[in-house]
């Protein structure tokens, strides 16, 4: 099997919805003990207007106090034409788009219809192929919609198409609510597959039903081999206070070396990056493997 | 494929380390919450000394306490002839045992060797069969010790022979401390699998390292359909405080529904249930599945 690549969404989906500021040398910190752990790429922030999302509204900051590691691709989220100027600007090598698999998603979290995002998004995709900087396309709710209910597979292949057309590089496919279960994991993974190169496709879980690492588990079997992650479980679920969002990286490390594949990543390093920012949020380590290291159970190198 | 058989051991496993002593006429309301989900198996309490456990040392109040089910099996831990007797008098129809893969964690858990365990069994294991009870036994520590690190799928296949030598009727292999992955996994239920029944074989996953869930998913595929596990995840890591113990009752019941698999349990009672003892406990429920439909993410019916 090839080496997995994992790609870190904390500093941004993470962060995103935390009600209190968090201090921009706190986040720049964070963000330099994650470079440091042998990710090979971390989505840091996001170009949103900060009326939308007023955490992220240091995304200038952040990108420049971060220690830029060469081994790392370093992503932000770009809506519109302004948001790819700043980011050409910050010189990323790589944006992040978004839309959904769902209509009523889509016209509640962005405000229009998913032909109408992708039309917003091809002045931005032309721009970032002008400047040769690739674009990663999400495409979220793809096995459940928190207003929809149930997300067909032939839903998620024709958002794909749409997003394919345009020249998009990657397809981050979210569990935006996590519902999904394996069954409906590997469905859709097969409807997908014919569309695009396996390593265009990336998989991102959330863990609010504890379904993610078994969904995971199920999409390395069909050959997967890119799945987001964030750091301590950073994000929650903002459909449901109390319930858990992102997987947690720690949680999908030790799996993938239980399972004795690479992914060049130091799980303590991890753990301890985890650790710093869930201590400056004052907030518990959604991490299962982060509590049981950090409480000694034992070794897992 | 069969119907899934899942063994609530919450009562028991989850509650025997709590600190403060839960009141008997709670225990008594969550093991008939329990009863009336569906479940066709509940390990209600302990005949171990009160001094080794004193939280479970009512086991004779909560066994003629609770409401029986007809078409509930009631089971209690049983370490000796004297618990045996305990036991039929309170008319159990199934008892379980308990032994470990690990020498060393053997020695500190019930102070003898393996074999001497075994040995102490042979009288309970004669008195259960000459009254028609059924007997269950747990090895522990199958994938992981906390003190002796891996454990070989040999030493597992050793036990559970001797096991078998005896007449015990069901096996529980339980990843104690709960760092087991899948590969880890398919490789022991490979390696048991032509010594017993498949309808003889429970696995027993706790959740401290976040796989309980993929584990229980790969052996699903191995044909694997008794389950453990423990309504709101009761039940911490001994090792580790903070870390978590036994996988979540919800949890694993939203995986086998998600499969579509059979288990005649309402994933609702028993989300009640563990919502009754967390709260009569104090503590946060650990069941991602049951803080989601607690805080009202969606219907999972």
């Amino acid at each position: 099997m090839k080496p997995i690549t994992l790609i870190e969404v904390g500093p941004r989906d993470g962060l995103q919805n935390e009600a209190s500021f968090i201090q921009s040398a706190d986040k720049i910190h964070f963000i330099d003990l994650l470079s440091a752990s042998g990710l090979q790429e971390i989505e840091v922030t996001s170009f949103v207007s900060e009326k939308a999302i007023p955490q992220l509204a240091d995304n200038q900051i952040v990108l420049e106090g971060i220690k830029k590691n060469p081994n790392v691709i370093y992503t932000a989220l770009v809506p519109n034409l302004i948001g790819m100027e700043k980011a050409g600007k910050a010189s990323l090598k790589k944006i992040a788009i978004f839309t959904a698999a769902s209509e009523q998603f889509n016209q509640r979290n962005i405000h229009c219809s998913i032909d109408e995002s992708i039309e917003r998004f091809k002045p931005v995709i032309a721009q970032a192929q002008r400047e040769n900087i690739s674009v990663r396309a999400y495409i979220s709710c793809v096995l459940g919609c928190p207003y929809e209910g149930s997300i067909k597979p032939a839903q998620v292949v024709h958002v794909t198409e749409k997003l394919l057309a345009l020249g998009v590089d990657e397809i981050s496919y979210g569990d935006t609510i996590g519902v999904g279960t394996p069954k409906q994991t590997k469905a859709l993974i097969r409807a997908i597959k014919p569309l695009l190169d396996t390593n265009a496709i990336a998989l991102h879980f959330h863990d609010t039903y504890g379904q993610a690492i078994a969904n995971i588990y199920t999409a390395l079997e069909e050959n997967i081999t890119r799945f987001d992650a964030s750091t301590a479980g950073l994000g929650g679920c903002p459909y449901a206070q109390g319930a858990t969002g992102n997987v947690a990286m720690e949680d999908v490390l030790y799996l993938m070396h239980g399972l004795g594949l690479e992914t060049g990543i130091d799980i303590y390093k991890i753990v301890e990056a985890g650790d710093f920012i869930c201590k400056k949020l004052g907030k518990r380590n959604q991490s299962k493997v982060a509590n049981a290291l950090l409480a000694n159970v034992g070794d897992c190198r």
